[in-house]
């Protein structure tokens, strides 16, 4: 199998749609509004203040990511990503891989740190990853996120330097 | 002395700019472009995703913040505010009658929490201001603000309950 991450064009909208659609209807990693419009979802995943890449497999895309400067002025030497992989791809390692790019690309980039600004706590899988990819928990938002099925759960910021 | 604050109407923009603009060519406590435009700061802080407030000191606009949900979905329960005072009227108190207002007002909106994302670490009258409302410091961002004088300084997540 063979995994590719390269920037996204706008001939991928679809292809991105169908990835994040899923993930945010179901409302359980993401703190978007269940409801939002495909429109609406596109705007936010590409807007102009992200940069944003796709992961193919044999030539599919399962998985989208974006990097942006977590903050401006004298805070956008941080970057910050977002991760999403079609679920009918997960436990492929396609997050991984993307994360993997996005490390070095923001290295490349200059970027000098990498922070999660929201992980919800229950999304084990994910926390497990960006841990095993170097990111340290350095806060927990208490109670931060509404889960629809676990009600309320905390949620983490992860950092690492790059 | 007498402090009201009130919510802003548009005919408040260039009192609002008269507060904001100092604050944003500093550098020193908002992660924000000091080379930023007028236009651009004021379509920030006027942004439709908060609701301003004004304070006004025996008639004139001394203070301005924001309130908004600082995520969506499962997460728009936590408000986030700003809080800017105009530099010759510090010290007297306008920020912290701000942050009572917001506190609240973000209780009768319904909040359950109220966090702030970035506090620069040297910003020192206004981590104590926050604490004495009681805010806590919840995480430590090492090295994330690029101070202006003093180089990269830490910034902290703070957090209180509603």
């Amino acid at each position: 199998m063979t995994v590719q991450v390269r920037s996204a064009g706008l001939i991928d909208r679809e292809a991105i749609a169908a990835i994040i659609m899923p993930v945010i209807r179901a409302g359980t990693t993401y703190a978007l509004d269940q409801a939002m419009s495909e429109a609406d979802a596109l705007a936010y995943w590409l807007g102009a203040d992200k940069e944003i890449f796709v992961a193919e497999e044999n030539g599919r895309i399962v998985g989208t990511y974006y990097m942006r400067a977590n903050q401006q002025g004298g805070g956008r030497h941080v970057c910050n990503c977002g991760y999403m992989t079609l679920a009918e791809a997960a436990g492929r390692g396609i997050a991984r891989r993307m994360c993997e790019h996005s490390l070095d690309h923001a290295r490349r980039l200059g970027y000098r740190a990498m922070q999660f600004n929201f992980v919800v706590s229950t999304n084990e899988a994910a926390v497990r990853l960006w841990q095993s990819l170097g990111f340290q928990i350095i806060a927990r938002l208490p109670a931060a996120f509404h889960h629809p099925a676990l009600g309320d759960v905390d949620a983490f910021v992860m950092h690492r330097t790059l």
